[in-house]
């Protein structure tokens, strides 16, 4: 079956989706993106994505005329078209077509691509066992809170982790932890309080980071948004990330040591149930 | 005339050069290039550009065959087939094409694009009246040394110090110059030194940078690596940035304030010199 995808108004075979070689996409990492999960037949909270994407354009000033209605609608029916009944939809804008200025062109249109993707699930025994993490200085730009195409230092250090042995690096910043590769990070401490970093200009604010926030309080887990290094994890009942696609994944060691009893923790799963439900209703 | 570029083995039409919306260089950043100029029928400096080319390309970990006698011949000919007898050759390497992933997909093959654009000139009068600088927070990554795609710091805050009536930002990292958005940054402090920072992670160890030492050094200028801040900028008889395109420029005032006399200085102008005979030798 032939895989497609969405560029620029047009819905077509994936081997045939190109964009110019001066796409400023391709030039100057000048795009953005998302990536949202499609289960039970909807875009998991599909608005703050979209949101968070309008907000990513205009922190870079691309003009654009995106509108919500618009990309819900390609994203189902790229899931359509694709047989797909479950998956992620990747939607990438970028400044659009111009000869190569280290400035911003203007008047250009942008360019749109979505293309949707089968969503990597963690089995049962991949979720108890739980991931290892190796910690790893934060070298990144200072706007992580932008999500833009910028991941060459992410994708580094996630291979670098994985040569390695790891399954994922956390980065390190001053002495604080900022956020995983491609998620967020949280811990629970001895009090079962859920502990993750403010969101500030380090690091990009999780829609599903969001989400567990907001649904841990709501079941009456106490949660607090806050700096902390590498000796708070060690300190800590569990730890755990968050991301749009692989969800609520634990992580039971950290630089070849264990946390808390290296398994999947009781709030852990609590959350995670109460993730899975959430994405069911 | 069709302007005629070159992509993955061919010269083609430059309005026909595209690359798959799935090529590392769109979704990741996971690209290195570099800009050359042309003068005098010559690549200038074209050894140590390709050099610092395969740097970067083993820096990321791209395996790649390319031969500096092949990508020399392509830039040549595309000068040819562009009629062009000046400018600069821009050329990019990425990753190469792969299913989305946020690590490195193996035993792919890297994309090789090549364009040529006229080069800027500054005219006398631009030259001896300098340009204007904005001082502003260095927020790039910490790989400044590796020259990737990933521009967008760079880009954005070029636009911005233009916004405001400057023609460029100088970064400060940690009350420390690094370099401005596509220069390296030179002063001549009050014995006549030559000083620029010291090439490490945190600014990319420019090509026309090092000729300008080297030059500078065999015509009796002393020169010094080191870091140096705001006040010394101050304090200096003489500033100037250095590219491969732009060459020497004379910077005459920072944050609005007056460097020097506020026109481009004997040094910089006996520099420059040398450096343009040196193009021309």
């Amino acid at each position: 079956m032939t895989r497609i995808s969405f560029l620029n108004g047009q819905f077509i075979d994936h081997s045939q989706a190109f964009v110019h070689i001066e796409d400023r996409g391709f030039q100057f990492a000048d795009a953005v993106y998302e990536v949202v999960l499609f289960a039970n037949k909807k875009l998991v909270d599909f608005k703050p994505h979209f949101e968070r994407l309008i907000r990513s354009l205009n922190e870079i000033n691309i003009k654009h005329n995106i509108k919500i209605a618009e990309i819900e609608k390609i994203a189902l029916e790229l899931f359509a078209k694709n047989a797909m009944e479950k998956g992620s939809v990747y939607i990438q804008v970028s400044r659009g077509v111009a000869n190569r200025m280290p400035w911003l062109p203007k008047d250009i249109e942008p360019s749109l691509i979505m293309t949707v993707s089968p969503a990597k699930v963690l089995s049962d025994e991949e979720f108890d066992k739980g991931a290892s993490m190796m910690t790893h200085e934060d070298i990144r730009w200072k706007r992580c809170d932008i999500k833009t195409v910028g991941l060459l230092a992410q994708t580094l250090i996630n291979q670098k982790a994985k040569d390695l042995g790891f399954d994922d690096a956390l980065f390190v910043r001053d002495g604080v932890i900022t956020e995983a590769t491609y998620s967020n990070f949280f811990i629970v401490d001895e009090n079962d309080m859920l502990i993750t970093r403010a969101a500030d200009n380090l690091i990009l604010q999780g829609i599903t980071r969001n989400r567990i926030l907001d649904l841990a309080t709501k079941n009456g887990i106490k949660i607090v948004e806050k700096n902390f290094g590498v000796d708070e994890i060690f300190k800590a009942k569990e730890a755990f990330t968050s991301s749009s696609t692989l969800m609520l994944r634990p992580i039971t060691k950290l630089d070849g040591k264990q946390i808390g009893e290296g398994k999947a923790g009781e709030i852990t799963k609590k959350i995670s149930e109460l993730y899975k439900q959430f994405i069911q209703s």
